[in-house]
């Protein structure tokens, strides 16, 4: 371990920050540990690399953080929030439920194609930190969920549709955010979440 | 590096078994490999780990591979294979194009709770090998495409179906795989199957 060690009378509960200059610095090294471990992995990253980015002293770090581990946790926490602003803040209050699937589809997109990072923090996440790597999807899919909870109250869904279909739905749009705004953007969000919502719409059978 | 050095004047090419005894040790060792892997991550396994519970010699493993990174890369053309075969020997020929789909489904979910480690093994791959991580999602989702081109040309599926669907399909696979299959089998193959079948078949709009 090359990391430095930190004061060991600091827990957690001591670390959130209480001035707006505190946010803005614990902001700054959480988007610093995206770009971090988005270009070099977990196991290359160092916490000076971190800083250094962010452009805050050592010290810092250590007013938020006690370790590598747990800044990535708390990044992997930031992201799986911001994922979850994205598809919110890209509908409007009271769409039709299928207009709602396809806006949260489209804002994600958007979202990934801007923090192509994200895909290779939250699948490392999967050996780095294996219980947040199922909180992130266990909280995404409960979401889809719920909208299609929403969505069957109101009379738009098929009252059958349960957890499986919110998988279902969550597996279609992260591959296609892998696909179309990680890999390669040959298609654009609107596009690729129309095509997307089309399925929702009517399934695959001509009709 | 612990990783004894091979014979430097072996190639790929030279490694092929010519003999069924050969294919019957390298089996041994591809399938120790996935056990191996999918328990302790790419990292912590050893080749000697793979040939203690191969039970073969040391000397077996290069005959067939010059380093974990060349065994790591054949498995995962080995289990992309595997997953190709499970889902094609799951479906009868000449079924209607949505039955070949949640035949597909179900073979590869049967698979996946039958081989846990495939999806520790696949990720994993995309910081140890990025082109095989790459090239094996592209395979899939090139089948899933051709299956839906069939289905276009016997007049049972949209015309207006391409690339990003097949996508979408795959990733619903995926996901409820590592939901129903991995984590947790709270609901059977057929089961979780006839639930994705229903989105292609009707989406998911009341009717």
């Amino acid at each position: 371990m090359t990391t430095p060690t930190p004061p060991a009378d600091k827990g957690p509960a001591d670390k959130a920050p209480r001035t707006e200059r505190g946010r803005r610095t614990l902001r700054k090294l959480l988007d610093a540990a995206a770009i971090e471990f988005g270009e070099r992995g977990f196991h290359e990253a160092s916490i000076t690399g971190i800083t250094r980015r962010a452009g805050t002293a050592l010290g810092s770090f250590y007013t938020y953080f006690n370790s590598k581990d747990e800044i990535f946790r708390a990044l992997v926490d930031d992201l799986s929030g911001k994922v979850r602003e994205a598809a919110r803040s890209a509908r409007q209050q009271d769409l039709p439920a299928l207009e709602t699937e396809r806006a949260s589809l489209t804002g994600f997109l958007r979202f990934a194609s801007e923090h192509k990072e994200i895909y290779r923090i939250i699948d490392e996440c999967e050996f780095v930190d294996p219980d947040s790597f199922r909180l992130h999807y266990r909280n995404t899919a409960r979401r889809i969920h719920e909208r299609l909870a929403e969505g069957i109250r109101k009379g738009e869904l098929r009252e059958d549709l349960g957890e499986a279909h919110a998988w279902a739905i969550m597996g279609m749009n992260v591959f296609l955010g892998l696909r179309y705004a990680v890999w390669s953007e040959d298609a654009g969000a609107e596009e690729v979440a129309e095509l997307a919502n089309s399925i929702l719409r009517e399934g695959i059978a001509k009709r």
